[in-house]
């Protein structure tokens, strides 16, 4: 083992996702308040709820919470679950038209007589800060300028504020999700020559189907593990290279022995710990930062409809 | 070794992709005369071709000549390298609101002057017979029914027609292009739960910035190796795992001894022959279904476009 790997085993990192988290998000009310300065109304947020999930309530509560922080105005629109798909759009149609609107995002789950596709296809592109829809995902795939879905690009962020190196590193993306494994897997591969800065790291998804026995071949050579699985325990201390940077994107939530409820990840933290050069922890890693990108997604949603504006009035 | 990894070395499929084009193309003639019979016109391809570039003529030739063999009407647009984009686009749009024409495609490269990216988005993406409008990159991402680049299609379609196994197998990618490696990528790891049919593999998305020796480990392990990079004899025959499928899709022209020009591909043949399970040859290999992919793309918005107008007249 070499000095930088027993340095590294000395100096494990826990990566602190609550305070990157308030750093953004202090630079983002700076910049907002500059915004407002320069005489442009503060950036607006709209956040669809449907339905009475805690899970749903709790999430679009801490976005509101962040919005007030930063100088986003926001309004959550409680909808009842028993709306039909075509009053939903109708009603995100609405917000789409209004000016006063910057961005516009609807908490999933939706009720299963709802597509949520269609749905977020409903968004306009310019206002859909969840970056959900076709024409985003696609510019995302391009590595066109798009808005990226916040917990992948919190994962981003986290690895860029955290000095990870990713350029020809080997990546193990565990989860193939469409708004999360997926695009972070998208960015990471990503070529720097294109429009957004490109990540050049080698990446490996794995999914539900990938045999236990080869995700450990994969993860003992990765430089970074990223979990978002939501499988309780799937990385364990064995399976981590010494040294290597471990980010921890799954919440599941677990009874204790005395009967109350808990966040827990995919990673075995505790063993893990040892072993990484870096991880984060469940809670306090990757959620907090996924609450001031959708902030940061807003602001950036605001100043692309005021360009626009600006120069269709020229 | 086990009785299975000796009968593959014993019997190295050489996988012949003129055969299978032929089939697919003799399936599609049919199908097309059952519809012609059916009262529908001949589906109709645009190929727009732009300067004088010679693959690009001759690559626009195959398709006139697959056309031709299908049944497709086929018409190849020749327009100076001169043209000025926003001539082009206005082409382009002619072609997009014109009722007999079905699938459009621009041959690329096009001259420096011309975004390629403008001009791909420009076609309508219902008749974007090369997949490569970001709505239809957005639908693949997604696995929604889409139109699919003909390359990576017709590597998905030589894997199904060889009946390669790719559920939980490892899969290493070389090459992550927009219209050839990521494409394929994309529909290799994807669910089967979603719109479109998965093929559940886990893939290993590797590029120039992924170093030499960890493309070895990966290969190494790798169930199929699929390569599009352009880097002749990248694929040597140590890196290859006795008994794997081995994927060229590269297509370079070199000189050879004589002086004349040849096309080789990234593998080197010859030797990963000897440890291959399968494996295409270049040229003859992936190329050929190309084109036969784009017959069936052609054929697939020609009936998209007949059943959008048939509900409209409703």
């Amino acid at each position: 083992m070499d000095n930088g790997a027993i340095e590294n085993l000395l100096q494990t990192r826990v990566l602190d996702g609550k305070r990157i988290a308030e750093q953004i998000q202090n630079e983002i009310k700076e910049e907002i308040c500059k915004w407002v300065d320069r005489g442009h109304r503060k950036p607006c947020l709209k956040a669809i709820l449907v339905g009475d999930d805690p899970a749903s309530k709790t999430y679009v509560g801490k976005k509101m919470i962040a919005s007030e922080s930063v100088g986003v105005d926001s309004e959550a629109i409680r909808l009842p679950s028993s709306i039909s798909e075509d009053d939903l759009i109708e009603k995100i149609k609405q917000l789409n038209s209004d000016d006063s609107v910057d961005g516009i995002l609807v908490q999933l789950p939706l009720p299963e007589h709802v597509s949520e596709r269609n749905v977020c296809n409903a968004v306009d592109p310019h206002k859909d800060v969840d970056g959900f829809h076709v024409t985003n995902v696609g510019r995302l795939t391009l590595n066109m300028d798009s808005f990226i879905p916040c917990t992948a690009l919190a994962v981003i962020e986290l690895i860029k504020r955290s000095q990870i190196e990713t350029f020809g590193k080997n990546v193990v993306v565990c989860g193939r999700s469409k708004n999360v494994g997926l695009p972070i897997s998208l960015i990471l591969h990503s070529d720097a020559r294109n429009e957004c800065p490109g990540m050049e790291a080698t990446v490996v998804l794995c999914h539900r189907h990938t045999p236990p026995e080869q995700l450990e071949i994969y993860a003992k050579t990765a430089d970074i593990i990223i979990s978002a699985t939501g499988v309780v325990g799937l990385i364990k201390p064995h399976m981590v290279k010494p040294g290597a940077c471990v980010i921890d994107v799954g919440i599941t939530r677990v009874k204790t022995p005395e009967g109350k409820t808990k966040l827990v990840g995919d990673v075995e933290f505790e063993g893990v710990r040892k072993v990484a050069g870096a991880i984060t922890p469940v809670p306090g890693g990757v959620g907090p930062i996924t609450v001031a990108m959708l902030m940061s997604n807003t602001f950036k949603a605001a100043r692309n409809l005021a360009a626009t504006k600006a120069t269709e009035q020229q």
